[in-house]
């Protein structure tokens, strides 16, 4: 299901026909797309170079640790993703790796390579959701993820599937339009709340 | 100057093309440039649709944001932001507004759409640089930034200009190559630290 950002503003196709679906269909994911989309994410900016991320790559049917992933979720969330084909585990590392102080930007540099992961997916004709419904002590657990590291997201990633197919609460937002704050009031200048020139 | 990421994976020209500069051009950005890669940014994604960006957009020589921005920046990062055309100050909100709880993903997110930032203005033949070093208490006092909004990142925007004009200690690191830690070190499988298969 196609869903474009509504805009009439010329931005790169991946990122206006990139939104978060829960209608996947259980469709396998060819592993060299795979494989790109976290090439991706590599080469992803980060406060000095850290590259604070690190992924936790779940594909059903595969071993355990889709499983793991999906037992850490929420039950709303378990609702949709149960015919999700690939599920990962977004994990940063909370300390700078050159001096042990605190990285400041360690969740802030993990959006940053989850934002490259969703854009090369949808260069790939995949779709992503992400998700802060899951518990992280479980799956902290589950995979003996170090104290220096914190589990911060998890994402869905597949082919499209059928809405019709979702549970009827789930199918008023995956079919309804995508919504943004006004730029006006995103962008601003001089002042604070106060709408820069250019995006008039 | 060019510095693809050194991959033979194949990725989106615009992830693959894009870094972090600090020799850039005084050439002035087009404002419908601007407004595209701003665009970008509102259609991330975020936690429950929150959208906790702002961005405070200073164009050198207009207004006093850039200078505003610019005397928030450390003397490392004066010393070579002196000609960038753009400077932004990346703000986010803490809470949720729905219902004013902690956003455990506000910095993440903010995160995200720095990333397409950097995408779209890639798109655009426009360089990106992002900062950590700034002080934050002295861009919250300057733009009067409410309590529950935390300044962030500060980000530099332009075209490529002269390597050789840069301090000599920033010309290392400009010239040099791009490097990564390796992916069979940040995509696990099965457990913490065990590369997974598909990235072989």
């Amino acid at each position: 299901m196609n869903k474009p950002a509504s805009t009439t503003v010329k931005i790169l196709d991946e990122i206006k026909n990139r939104w978060s679906p829960r209608a996947f269909s259980d469709k396998p994911v060819e592993p060299e797309k795979l494989k790109r989309i976290f090439e991706a994410a590599r080469w992803s900016a980060s406060s000095f170079n850290e590259q604070p991320w690190r992924f936790l790559a779940g594909i059903k049917g595969q071993g355990e640790t889709w499983d793991k992933i999906f037992y850490s979720l929420s039950e709303w969330n378990q609702k949709w993703c149960k015919t999700v084909p690939i599920l990962v585990l977004l994990v940063c590392k909370k300390s700078f790796t050159r001096n042990d102080k605190i990285n400041a930007w360690a969740e802030y540099d993990l959006g940053q390579a989850a934002a490259y992961i969703s854009i090369q997916a949808m260069a790939e004709g995949l779709y992503t959701h992400q998700m802060g419904g899951f518990n992280r002590d479980t799956a902290r657990e589950t995979f003996n993820i170090p104290e220096d590291f914190e589990p911060t997201t998890m994402m869905a990633i597949g082919y499209y599937g059928n809405a019709d197919a979702l549970p009827e609460d789930m199918q008023k937002s995956e079919k309804g339009e995508r919504s943004r704050k006004e730029i006006s009031t995103i962008v601003f200048a001089d002042k604070w709340n106060e709408m820069a020139a250019f995006v008039k």
